[in-house]
């Protein structure tokens, strides 16, 4: 099975199994795209009842061309598809793309038709896009190939596009030439029955014409693959990404904290950052970035210039430029005289910089350049607002070619202005991305600031702990073949062969046996109910801290049976475990669990009665190296009172990150561990203070 | 001082001083919208130099109109603007539009002229628009006025406008039509001299033609009168607002807790959401909301019906409905039996529902009213992909007729068809909100559900407390005419006065001092470090809790001692304060700051030594009702933990808001308190353990 796509994207030869010369039919449509955009090769219409399809020779079967065929674009009704499948095999094509729709996506026939379809690529050792697609593009001038049936002509550019839907693809089709967006290669895939986006996402991270890779996915085809090809790619090629169909129901265990607090779009959330994936939520964002990544270079910081004929517009574009981490730096005072010098004298010449109505071609380009040479500047927005005297593309043009010229980091906002931006964009084949309104100029050069965060922090080393395996072994051997929680005597074993500081517990099966426990223990302590079914020891009543004496054990174990029976469920209660009160510290959840399709997943944030309330818990994906677990500690509120809050001593970072990392070998080690919670975990100065208060563990084989 | 503006919106006359003859000029462009336009009334032109302009006869002065003038538009060059406001006062004109720049927003001169200018308006009571202004638009069918020289058509509609950036007034007038934007009045208010928002809003407020009233706001003219005239509005007419710069400085005092929480954008936050106004960041959300008001009715619920004739536009329909509150229910078996009945059997019944690509006009029309008839929905989205085998203008006006018809909140969007919008919106006048992209569409349904609730809301009951302002009096008549933080013994007698639970302190010079009071109050007790200077005790280690006996007491104070020293702030400490140790309940912080603008404001949330970490704080203007303390109290992260969490009982929130509405009916009668923090007030389920456990007060006259 190859992963080399060249065959569907720079193809010599097409043939279309159900070109069509009836008018308006989605085969007269593909046929007159390919044609019209100019396809570099040569075109074989396959169709039984004509003789020649837009003038084109047209073939009545697949078997009768004499040439060879790279790609095969299928269309025919849902009947022939395996027919023509058939007709791949006996002329050796590899390369089939599917338009044809009625498959998986209608239901039980459906997916049975798809499952044959399926078996005979596979035998085949051919690779197949969709069904149930739209097609495929690129518009690299040697190929100049549009094999869809859309409307609106390809914009030529940077940007490599997946879209899991076909009408997403075509909406954004017809808008390219309108938002200056510019598509490299483009790809509906569908059903993705064969060809997922990770099968793209590989072929693309080597291909030189996709700069930038976009993505609409409704699904992961595989997620954990997926985020580890993504790793691969990002930094070097931004990757930008919705993934729509959030709120649907993702496959998850609930019964745990950490699991209630995943949801399914947190685990896509948790993917995508740990991939360097860039995630947005609308089709807008994601091509305002895309198109910015691909028409200008990345912000060499963040202090932006802007320059403006208007006073609002700048004052939004300040505003969304801050709110997306950037600074408006005070320009040099060089600038501000060379501005003085070209400028009307009510201009403005601090930043943002207006040149108010008045500001001509000539000046606005001067301006440009004068701007963005300031050493105090690294990117630079241009505002254009709706002209009142001059010519909007003749300055425009200006704009553009000093900004080009710059080297640096820039974007043009023609306020309100749609129809120019098409006509600019031609003008001007080089030119920095051009926006219709300024907010979403100044978003996109934040993210691409971020982006280039991104790319300069460390990759992090994964570091193998050794933990002593011999005994987790023996004890989950005990489970083989179950799911369940294991015993909490287990739990401890477990955690304490991993070195991961469970504090001392005492298990007691009455109030006297409690007393001398605690006796030997010494008093401050906690008692905690014990019973399989009292998961939740808080809500019922079952933890009491800080017990000071003999007398106040008595007492508070009796009033706790008495809250128990109250609830009629104190025939729950086996017995009291007993603790050691450890004063002090900041309680914090440390808890695996497992996705059933992205896998292990750690989760860190602030811990005890208050994970519900503050639902400040992060998440990333197992394993963690030793750079992610630190971005996972200082991703949370909680990092911030763990640093030391308010005269309270810092907590050693080095040694929460040592913990989350023997939390990582140990599910590394032991993948049956489904879900896991330390919970609290209380990190206090002294590491050797630091404790695991309560914890459980569920296994599932 | 008249507060009628039917003079600048209806006027019968319109004189243009400053009206050219010469091509492109503004003078030029002005009168050409005005004729273009259509306007119903009287034009006068003035300029001395031409005998008419585009046709209409022109007077060489405004003395020379015989007729009566309602409305004298200025654009002559700045140095003509105080001869012309005489000629006004000739003709005894009252409302005045001053277009021409050159004022206050060029610095000195300008500010001095704007001063000379604004004493001749007051002065002859007149009312004046500007300086520095686009102009006025009122599309009124009897009136059809377009006073501005901007490029672009005024689209009719009932949405009003002010602007303070005359750019970004051009800007939307320029896509009205593209947007499916439609304007009742517009008013560029330019420099604000004179008549600023809060005159319009006023004005606004019961006038018929505008339905939905829209800001853009660079300053507030008058914040709390703003926040008072909008709450007067916002019930009955939805009010949305930029407010731009937000990052500017407000003038606030930052040395308190409060103060150093609320920016000057929190605080322009609180004025919106308590007076109704629906804040907005962009200029693209702003319309596609107002525009929303003004073409469909209110959701009478939350739940969205969604049709399409494409997956990947409603999926992405579906995240921004649930993501913006909505909920995407079932339907009915007997709606989707009809749906049945009228669709191509592949198509999808639930919601969303997805009559696919085949759909005629005929097909989606009917689609349309069976899913807006279905009693489980409340709103619906019609999404109409883009298009492949039928005329999209035709499916459009079929769907607008049906959702008109169904007397339900409806939006459509025609994704990606700019082109279409104007063309549609044309040939069904009365037709919901048009969309070019679905994400927008759910939003504004989702906002328009927000506000809905708003209207629902209780306005609220204002209590009067009678605290023993006798005793506050003597206490701030001893700072009289000072600024300054008050002793912490009178900080106590103040808020004993207005029964605000102030915990019992005693304050000891020295360690023997200490060791006498404890033996009175009983341990465990609490230690402060007390000193002017010591403000932050918890960050110089000045604050021991749970002392539980004399050693521990001798040993807690001298350790104090000793870390002041390390610091080298040992000559600060003037004693200490002993209060009983409250053990448990939540800690919150209550406190109010002073606005040079908005006033007092007090603020609710997470305290103690989480206040800064959590930011976990709400504010709201001050004086404060019963329903905005509820509110209040409701909208912070703290409430969740008040309301008892896992088995901790919960607290009396009435009594939690009891103590807010005492704070404000102290700070009312006594606005000299510029600054106060109760930080932390705990709160615990038994009422009168509720203790403030730290109290500051801060007095200006």
């Amino acid at each position: 099975m190859s992963n080399n796509f060249d065959g569907f994207f720079y193809p010599k030869s097409i043939a279309i199994i159900g070109a069509s010369s009836k008018e308006k039919t989605l085969g007269w449509e593909l046929m007159k795209n390919l044609l019209n955009f100019g396809y570099n090769g040569k075109i074989f219409p396959v169709n039984p009842k004509a003789d020649s399809i837009h003038n084109v020779k047209a073939y009545s079967s697949l078997t009768y061309i004499e040439e060879k065929v790279d790609l095969v674009i299928i269309m025919v009704s849902k009947k022939y598809v395996l027919d023509s499948i058939e007709d791949c095999k006996r002329r050796n094509v590899k390369n089939i793309i599917v338009i044809t729709a009625g498959f998986k996506e209608v239901g039980d026939e459906g997916v049975e038709m798809e499952k044959l379809l399926m078996e005979k690529i596979r035998n085949n050792n051919m690779r197949m896009v969709g069904p149930n697609c739209m097609g495929i593009i690129n518009t690299k001038t040697n190929v100049m190939l549009n094999g869809t049936f859309i409307q609106g002509e390809p914009n030529p550019g940077g940007i490599g596009f997946i879209s899991q839907s076909g009408a997403l693809g075509a909406a954004v089709l017809k808008i390219l030439k309108l938002r200056d967006i510019g598509f490299a290669q483009f790809l509906s895939i569908g059903n993705k029955a064969d060809v997922n986006e990770n099968d793209l996402l590989e072929y693309w991270r080597d291909n030189e014409d996709v700069k930038v890779i976009t993505l609409y996915l409704e699904s992961f085809g595989e997620a954990r693959k997926f985020m580890e090809i993504a790793k691969t790619i990002t930094r070097n090629k931004p990757v930008i990404a919705i993934k729509a169909a959030r709120t649907a129901a993702g496959m998850k265990a609930a019964s745990s904290h950490t699991g209630a607090l995943a949801s399914a779009d947190t685990i896509v959330d948790a993917i995508f950052e740990q991939s360097g994936v860039i995630r947005v939520t609308t089709v807008d964002e994601l091509f305002d970035l895309a198109k910015s990544f691909d028409r200008t270079i990345l912000p060499s910081g963040k202090r932006v210039g802007i320059l403006t004929n208007a006073g609002g517009p700048a004052i939004l574009t300040v505003d969304e430029a801050q709110n997306s981490g950037l600074d408006i730096p005070e320009l040099s005072e060089a600038t501000q005289n060379k501005l003085k010098e070209i400028c009307v004298p009510e201009a403005a010449f601090h930043n943002p910089v207006d040149d108010l109505p008045p500001a001509t071609a000539e000046v606005y380009g001067q301006a440009t350049e004068i701007l963005l040479e300031d050493e105090n500047i690294d990117a630079g927005i241009i505002i254009l607002g709706p002209p009142l005297m001059h010519d909007t593309f003749e300055i425009g043009k200006a704009i553009c070619d000093e900004a080009m010229k710059s080297g640096k980091c820039a974007a043009i906002v023609l306020m309100s202005q749609d129809d120019i931006i098409p006509r600019l964009a031609e003008a001007v084949p080089l030119h920095p991305p051009i926006f219709n309104n300024c907010e979403a100029a100044a978003k996109a050069i934040g993210q691409m600031y971020k982006y280039k965060l991104f790319k300069e922090k460390p990759e992090g080393k994964y570091k193998i702990i050794n933990g002593d395996k011999k005994i987790v072994n023996e004890i989950i051997k005990k489970y083989e073949n179950k799911e369940t929680y294991l015993d909490f005597d287990d739990v401890v074993k477990i955690l304490k062969a991993y070195n991961l500081p469970i504090v001392e517990s005492f298990f007691a099966k009455n109030v006297q046996e409690s007393v001398d426990i605690a006796d030997k223990i010494g008093y401050p302590i906690v008692i905690k109910v014990a019973g399989k079914k009292l998961v939740h020891k808080s809500d019922v009543g079952g933890v009491v801290v800080d017990i000071k004496n003999l007398e106040e054990l008595i007492q508070a174990e009796n009033k706790v049976i008495a809250g128990l029976k109250e609830k009629g469920i104190d025939n729950q209660l086996e017995g009291f475990t007993l603790q050691p009160f450890i004063k002090g510290g900041t309680e914090t959840i440390l808890g695996v669990m497992k996705d059933s399709k992205a896998g292990h997943i750690i989760a860190f944030g602030m811990g005890g009665i208050m994970v519900e309330v503050m639902k400040d818990v992060k998440f990333k994906l197992l394993p963690i190296n030793d750079f992610e677990a630190e971005e996972l500690i200082k991703s949370v509120n909680a990092y911030k009172i763990l640093k030391g809050v308010r005269g309270n001593p810092p907590v050693d970072i080095e040694f929460v990150k040592d913990n989350i990392l023997r939390l990582s070998q140990l599910v590394s080690d032991f993948p049956e561990i489904v879900e896991l919670d330390l919970n609290p975990f209380v990190f206090s100065h002294l590491n050797d203070r630091c404790k695991i208060l309560d914890a459980r563990i569920k296994i599932k084989f």
